[in-house]
């Protein structure tokens, strides 16, 4: 990765994408048609983690995975380690009244794929800091920091999870009984890939097997300041 | 993990801690102070993570190990597949000027250890929907989610990172050329973590070496809702 031209000559200067790859031969072809094709090499849980819509019904998530997903957010960093995050969980077997009572905040559409997992959860946040009161402006960007590290944490355990944005907060939140002082951020559906034959909507089954697409790096990493 | 009594008997229902250590003996004492101890198992990258002060001021990070850092990021989830997180970078090597100006921007007491590490980035997001220019409400959490990403991709390389909130985000955005539809999020400072003597400020010298606290699970995740 080098800086193209001089980047500090002024703020009309190119700024073409800049990171070269350097040293990485393409990857041998990607064992599921989901794993992503990176362009450097990374990580073998964030290249094989992608979020499935078709999950198998017939398998419970083990209760001590479920303890290591949540000790995985817990060393999430956080600003001022205010660790923001809070989980409200359901499984269908074990609390299906909450379960149902959540599942009814999705969407239809969402409900026509999340209802064969096994366990719901909702994540919210406490939106300001304990101790002084005032806002907390990170307390979402931290949750954020706190479910990826659960989501690599479950891909090592060979589960699958996909987060959704939508769905009813209020309804959520009458749901699983938010205080006021926390927030709705996002459902999340936990359970074992299943077969993408069995969804119903058909878009759902055939996005379940393209391959993911993201902007490439030079598209979002910027050297020294925004292209102009 | 097991709910304890009913707990969907009523919003007054006990809910207490939930999440039982089961099947998982406590580890070896970590190496390293910093190092997390979980109380179930997790991921050794997520355990080992921490965010040191004390950055080796005389090595580099290598190019090679930049693009993998910001391929991390690239293959992270985010609402719509959206991608809302941009990176400017900034090295004290390569772009002086550039690290300079977004130096200034942290307080005092920020730049009194910061200054040492070799890169210095803001992360920004994008805060509306590319194609209908509504509002991205979970921009700022899916930005979480590929720091978090870069973050254990970093941990992989040998490389530390420490965040920051403690910023002027008007100053970086100058710094930045950060455009109208984009927020700055957060300052991450990249490199080697080096030796904790080297930090002028004391409480800065002390933490360095304390071990990393974090609620247990049970104060944090809660079965079919929250504590009444």
């Amino acid at each position: 990765m080098r800086p193209r031209g001089d980047h500090n000559a002024g703020a009309g200067g190119a700024n073409a994408p800049l990171l070269d790859v350097e040293g990485f031969t393409s990857m041998a072809e990607p064992e599921h048609p989901k794993h992503a094709r990176p362009d450097h090499e990374i990580l073998d849980l964030i290249q094989r983690r992608w979020s499935p819509r078709a999950f198998d019904p017939s398998r419970d998530v083990p209760d001590t995975d479920l303890g290591r997903l949540f000790e995985a957010a817990r060393w999430a960093p956080s600003s001022g380690n205010e660790q923001p995050w809070r989980f409200v969980v359901t499984t269908r077997r074990e609390t299906p009244e909450a379960f149902e009572e959540l599942a009814r905040s999705m969407t239809a559409r969402n409900q026509a794929w999340a209802l064969a997992a096994p366990v719901l959860m909702l994540v919210a946040v406490r939106t300001t800091i304990e101790k002084s009161g005032s806002e907390n402006q990170h307390a979402w960007y931290d949750a954020g920091q706190a479910v990826a590290f659960l989501t690599l944490q479950a891909t090592e355990l060979g589960l699958s999870l996909r987060q959704m944005a939508g769905f009813d907060h209020a309804r959520a939140r009458a749901a699983c009984r938010i205080p006021e002082l926390f927030e709705p951020v996002v459902l999340i559906v936990v359970g074992y890939a299943g077969d993408p034959g069995g969804l119903t909507v058909p878009i759902h089954r055939e996005t379940e097997v393209q391959p993911r697409v993201r902007r490439p790096v030079g598209d979002f990493v910027y050297w020294g300041r925004f292209p102009a």
